[in-house]
């Protein structure tokens, strides 16, 4: 069944949040753009936590696939490959990543 | 400066998953689509910890706003606090509610 999914991350606060932006903007960006299947890329900062909780998580990012095998294919590439291993060396402990089935 | 804004609700899991998903899109969107300025709504189910970590949560909701003026308004209306105490009637412990700004 096709559903578009997201692969959602949680980007848990870095030490260095400037350094972290510069290498997420600059260098992991342009391998997300690269993956092949990618329909669209979304991310920003959480900059308030409304529930008056913890500001957990720094940064959140968004990649939409047409479906789940098209989210697999593009992890399964090269470029997918890279960005894994490039996620790998970025993300803050603590950081989260799910699938979404996104609601019609 | 306009930039535009998300409210980015995690659900927690619910003791009573259907439950929730009927009040969630029969009675809780219907509230969250009469929010003036609203400009977009998307809601999914989280299906997979990619990371191999607990499914902390069950559903993210984003609500799109142009600004962080408008996002207020909207929860400064009778509609906005209609939804806000509808969130609070159904929002498992542990649910997260922040503010995203958007990159570029």
């Amino acid at each position: 069944m096709a559903m578009t999914v997201k692969l959602v991350v949680l980007y848990a606060q870095p030490d260095d949040p400037d350094a972290f932006d510069k290498h997420y903007l600059g260098t992991h960006m342009p391998l997300v753009d690269g993956l092949p299947g990618l329909q669209r890329a979304e991310t920003g900062k959480l900059v308030t936590a409304l529930d008056g909780g913890e500001k957990t998580f720094y940064r959140i990012a968004e990649l939409y696939f047409a479906d789940s095998d098209a989210l697999g294919a593009a992890f399964g590439s090269d470029a997918g490959k890279a960005t894994a291993a490039d996620y790998q060396a970025i993300a803050p402990p603590g950081s989260r990543m799910f699938i979404e089935a996104l609601d019609d």
